[in-house]
């Protein structure tokens, strides 16, 4: 199922997204809005909710406004330099191990909403990027557990003020700028994507190709990365990892072609879906 | 005021602490034990509720169970290298902007609880550090509003795990183990330290000092932090700023003096109060 988030004539729903348009959802929560506690009890609630997405009415998908699947994230965890000709073109060596870094819950944005150009930096970049959201979770998970603690897939975009994010060892603040975390369009439930590890993924810049990969060139796969994770913490339903991006960032273009206001930026991912945001002065 | 969340007859709640002990407050929140919605409502909350702090039955402090002050803070960020001799130890250069990590909300912990010594690592260490808890926040805070823009203060103890935190070159998951972000006991409040710049700050393991050192030698103070990172990040209440930590770490000494299970770790600032966290095995 794709799940989403969006604004309804009575508010903010979950709905399920179908070739015609998309479906509001009687969770039956405290909060019609609120993905985690659904996450939580999806084992109970998908073959209801699954009748009601095929039964429903449907409404045009261009007339809603979709919001990012997940409100509040618990944890936003990314992992860098974790394909191949990325690696290649920042000029840095290849880890070892995984490498994690975060985005704090300020960045979180929606699939089709403006994304700004901060007042203190120009040089502002994108990253397309899988992103899978946990489930299940937990700690110590072994890599046979992993698929299963997975609940579903996006679409990310890491933006990235690349100053900021060099301006000391830690790249943590150059990659939490306001909104700087675009999601979605809608969570796809991992059994429509058994297989995470063969997806094109693009990213285009004002309808020029600037990012085409696969999710088959991870350096460490999903699988490994929630092993490595739980080592360290519990990862719990709703929490989101940043897979890692391709090739082709602005930073690696001679010169940069950093984001300007008025750029669309759409990243796309087979079978998932896309975002396209548009960027707009702070 | 020095407000804490605690366990009481009737489930968690927030109250105040007194000479003699601790007076569960009326909040009239929906949750009991929201101190996020509270620090939000203070303005025109704080009148009533000190009036009950006073009038109100304390029950001694030795017979409740004292939670970490905010349950889920939306960002937890630490500044790193932020005390002369700390920088000194570690021999690391002394950064020229400031030098902002992150730790996931998965840390937080009690100010009596136990801290694991994780299954993956024996290279634990501890870090006492004052802890500056939002209030208003915003955007582009200019110094002189800083002050204003801060609900209170904690003591803090920024857990790290030395080996996966220099594993990569991002210190995020090291410092990010499950309960390794101890706080309180409680939140004083900002009118009862108007100047966070002049407090002694130590840390003891099992009584033998480790850390002594004085907030007056933070190089980058507390409104110079809520500054910088308010070019990048809305900071919001309930937010914390884990704001550096002085000479005398485990990794420094000579051999590093790692904790272990069986250790007892007190972190105590001048005005505030002090953790005292059990070290056991994962």
């Amino acid at each position: 199922m794709k799940l989403a988030r969006f604004i309804a004539d009575d508010g903010e729903r979950i709905g399920a997204v179908r070739e015609d348009g998309i479906v509001a959802l009687d969770t039956g929560l405290d909060r019609a809005d609120d993905m985690i506690a659904l996450i939580e009890r999806w084992p109970h609630e998908s073959a209801r909710l699954q009748r009601q997405a095929q039964e429903g009415r449907a409404v045009p998908l261009a007339r809603v406004r979709l919001l990012a699947p997940i409100e509040r994230p618990g944890k936003i965890m990314a992992i860098g330099l974790n394909y191949a000709d990325h690696i290649a073109e920042t000029g840095m060596d290849k880890p070892e191990r995984q490498l994690w870094f975060a985005k704090m819950g300020n960045t979180v944005n929606g699939p089709r909403d403006p994304v700004q150009v901060p007042r203190v930096s120009a040089k502002v970049d994108y990253e397309v990027e899988l992103v899978a959201v946990i489930g299940q979770g937990g700690r110590h998970i072994r890599a046979e557990e992993a698929p299963a603690r997975v609940f579903g897939y996006c679409v990310g975009n890491d933006v990235s003020v690349r100053d900021w994010q060099m301006q000391t060892s830690q790249w943590v603040l150059g990659k939490s700028f306001d909104g700087h975390a675009p999601f979605g369009p809608w969570i796809v439930t991992a059994d429509e994507l058994p297989d995470p590890h063969r997806l094109d993924i693009r990213c285009l810049v004002n309808g020029e190709l600037r990012q085409s990969s696969n999710t088959r060139h991870l350096v460490f796969n999903v699988w490994d990365q929630l092993v490595h994770l739980s080592q360290a913490m519990t990862l719990r339903a709703g929490d989101l990892l940043f897979t890692g991006t391709p090739g082709g960032v602005a930073a690696a273009m001679r010169p940069p072609a950093w984001l300007r206001a008025g750029d669309v930026v759409r990243c796309e991912i087979e079978g998932i879906g896309a975002l396209e945001n548009p960027f707009v002065d702070e």
